[in-house]
């Protein structure tokens, strides 16, 4: 595996675990000078107010304390402990609630006492607690203090940008969200792995331009693309990363545009991987794929996960924590992206030199002549040579013969060193 | 449920049961009259003799009475008591024969002793006698006296033609066969659920026309076509209904056109009933889809039935009466022709007119902001507003989300209230 | 059955089985002139160093006697007792040896240690043995004299063609290698069953015309495909024949062009045929499908086998004898090669002359008017009068409509009869 050492991934997301993100705000920022110290990130600002096709960059939100305090003076509720008793993007407030009062501004998990939830409230003007259930059940019938301590100011929207020039200016974009607090799965995976698929690609040559960007969810897509509307066409192959650490086997939800490339390739690449997975059909609900496959937009864009946003009681609460990732799990997510890329940067087509009947493979030393069974490299070659006629890339090739995508690069080699091949796009 | 009360599908086909209809004459005019009693139809009559495509209308048929008398002179097989007993378009006849030569013209069914088959001759000029086969073991030796009091003369074909004028002159057409005697899956349930079809759409304005035809099997179809063969370009749509009131599993036949809109829309509408069903593919037997899918007429039309003709025992036998149908049987047939009619006239494509990125229904009110669960409503509307780019239409885009058809005609009026969406066709 | 008395085609086996055949000389010169006793075959002769495409005609083998002695003077390996003994196309050779340089050569199969490997040495020159893995563990450790009489000669390649024109110079081509010496399954079967489809096809009128040819496999596809670039066009269907004597289930494997006529013809034969069968896509490797389906020649040329190559533990072994192959499984092929060619010779496209709605077929006496049950031709004859509308051929319309293609052509006689339908080509 070329990934770097066993346990880097998952250390990068120990580091970012206590900062508390949001959609706008410092942990953003941050979360992003973390990210600059792996790799040569440029960090953007926009100015709350402006706008993003049907949105407007909100207000940016700073947070510095938020308790609830029982009649005794005890933070009973208290962010200092985690940043998700508070709900994200709560205005501030400071003042003394009956219980009944209070109840109403608490969230909690029935089924699962132990775990605090994740709310937020970005669109609408409001305020929150989240914790145990627990909890709720011990809170008795008195006087609280809450406060919290938040400013909501037109500020700035914050986001991170790498880019790397290739061959050619036909890029391949990866997109990871930045703004959800202390949870690991949802979003610091993505974070974290495609921080390193970053420096992967920096210590090689490529062919393809490749660009990822580490944005909030939702608001954070629709910024840049509407600030990069006119560059879009250059976008060839896309991923949303997302949910790369827990146990489960891959989700690859495929583009909007079914036969898009990428969809075959992650394909392949699962395949290859012999590991259980699923491919999903796009629907208009998720990640910011929603965004990317707008009909408007409409990029080659899928999106990788392991199981699935709402398919795991961990999703959205504190459970979400550094045990629920593992750094097995999130080496095996890079090596599949790591082995897209590989397919991505390796797909062309080829045309035989030979076309009538199969050329003399034998006389070039490239064949053996005595034993019966036939080498996969052999094979390879066969199948290069009679599906090269034009119509079908290494890809598709592959796909049809069944041997994974790595004997085709070897095989490949081989019949352009014997010129029996030709490289034609 | 749309449907009238509980029973009145059911007990129209009660009044009907009696009547001995045919191809031709009386009973066919009877029926015919007591439709009129509830739909407003049109009855024509097409004279014997009439070229119609490659046949010609047969001579009408009118019976008043047929037995078997044995030498004590008991009405053995008697037409009274069953008007199955007489094979259907037999010529008159009134002799003495012995057994063996009264057994040529006899007709039982070995393994279901108690039940009276279902028999006609009305292409080649014949007479014949139905009867159990209990009753035909049980015949002595002796001579019968045997009397068809029927007569073959040059009259009329009648049919019965329903036409509800809509806001386009693109039409539905329904058809059922009314020239089965005293059996009630096969035709009567047809005839009835057709009748209150008719009923239901006279009570609301609709957009497209509609057509039900009454007609007797293979000659009435036949003759209807060549009647009406320069407006059959207004058909958009067309079901030809039969055997809906048993208790089996639905299953719809596709038109020969396999890509015709009402293949998609029967399926969608038995998908989302959650009931058990099967879809075939077109053959060129069974009812009048022979006729209306015939490669020279190749109309848009699929047949829906419950258990298909010759897949129950009872089909063209005397056990095809009032026990074998049933109301709830019925209503359920009605109700998924209610559900195709409200696809058929709510599936127009729309365009999104906020195609970059998703359109902030948050600010619209119409997205909930804080809970993590996405209403059905608000799913339905991201599926419209993703795929509405002018090559899906709700059918297309509501059998992709998996969702019920329902909650996009809610979702449309939302979107198009909000001048988020416009109609396109 | 067609075919010849029961065991005419194992018998023909039987008689070509001692000769050593390989890819020259005089085991394929005599294999020719038995073939030649049964059907009027060309014999063509190439000579060695001709260039055909990137290959060279190799120099003629002849070999006369072959053996290992041990230090008693008793041949051990003795090439009189089977000519897998020795190594095909094994150069001259004539030495003494100790046990460990004589191991050198020799080829066994551990697992099968009674069976007796089938080795070659084409295109490389080298020399060796075949024997038992008994005969090897039995070998001491002494001194061997070991002879190859044997010679590599500037000769010819030798291939046997049979042509019968038929009544259009469209052409269907059978292709059969003739390179193996002593087994049965591979590749006499094929042999013998291509011999006596000739015969078959001599004994009637053809409306395509017949190419089979006797090849030795790779070099002898390559060179007859060199020789007659030309004249390829012509070929409109082709199956390779391999395999075929075997208890095992039918193999088909499509050629490279998926949508060949030839796929399509040899799947419903193997459904009508109601054995179990399998139908595989095209790959590159296998039989001499390689040359006549690498994409400069790409011709619609499938294989049929029973067992297929690789998959039976008797292939390229002594094991593959005249007990591994029987008469019926022979027979049983051959029968599935003549239904091909009954498909081909009979798959034609009508018109249906009365198109609009069905005409009635029972005015013309070919529709029983009174039973409730249809016959299977009445059956065929809806199908063909409905779906001849110019888009289907009867195998088109056969293979939609489930019924045998046996009973079409007898349906098509009795509809053009009564001018109900018209040939288009």
């Amino acid at each position: 595996m070329n990934s770097p050492n066993s346990t880097q991934i998952y250390n990068f997301i120990e580091k970012l675990y206590p900062i508390c993100r949001s959609i706008t705000g410092d942990g953003v920022r941050e979360t992003l000078k973390l990210i600059h110290e792996i790799i040569p990130i440029t960090i953007k600002e926009i100015t709350s107010g402006t706008e993003v096709f049907d949105w407007t960059i909100p207000k940016e939100w700073k947070i510095r304390d938020a308790f609830v305090k029982n009649s005794k003076g005890e933070r009973i509720i208290d962010f200092q402990k985690s940043n998700l008793h508070v709900v994200n993007y709560s205005i501030p407030v400071n003042k003394k609630v009956t219980l009944k009062e209070l109840k109403k501004h608490l969230y909690s998990i029935p089924d699962q006492p132990d775990w605090i939830p994740y709310r937020t409230s970005y669109y609408k003007e409001d305020w929150g607690f989240c914790l145990t259930h627990n909890q709720l059940q011990n809170l008795e019938d008195e006087i609280y203090e809450i406060k919290i301590d938040s400013e909501l100011f037109d500020g700035n929207l914050t986001y991170g940008e790498f880019y790397l020039e290739g061959e050619t200016t036909d890029e391949v974009l990866i997109s990871t969200h930045i703004c959800h607090p202390s949870m690991c799965n949802d979003n610091l995976s993505g974070i974290s792995v495609a921080t390193h698929i970053g420096k992967y690609l920096l210590g090689k040559k490529n062919h393809f331009s490749y660009r990822i960007i580490f944005i909030p969810a939702t608001i954070g897509a629709i910024t840049w693309l509407a600030q990069n509307e006119n560059c879009l066409e250059n976008i060839k192959f896309g991923i949303v990363l997302a949910l790369l650490g827990d146990a489960g086997k891959f989700n690859y939800k495929k583009s909007r545009n079914d036969s898009a490339a990428i969809n075959k390739i992650i394909e392949k690449v699962l395949i290859d991987s012999q590991l259980d997975y699923n491919i999903r059909e796009f629907t208009p609900y998720g990640y910011d794929e929603r965004q990317f496959c707008s009909p408007g937009i409409n990029l080659p864009v899928g999106t990788l996960m392991r199981t699935p946003n709402k398919e795991f009681p961990e999703y959205h609460t504190s459970a979400d924590n550094l045990d629920f990732v593992k750094p097995e799990y999130l080496n095996q997510s890079y090596q599949i992206i790591i082995d897209t890329i590989n397919i991505i940067e390796n797909n062309f087509s080829y045309i035989n030199l030979f076309p009538k009947c199969e050329p003399q493979l034998g006389k070039r030393g490239i064949y053996n002549s005595v034993a019966g069974d036939i080498k996969e490299i052999e094979l390879a070659m066969l199948w290069i040579l009679n599906y090269s006629d034009g119509e079908h890339d290494l890809l598709d090739i592959s796909k049809r013969s069944g041997l994974k995508f790595d004997i085709f690069i070897k095989a490949v080699k081989l019949l352009l060193k014997h010129n029996l091949i030709r490289k034609i796009k």
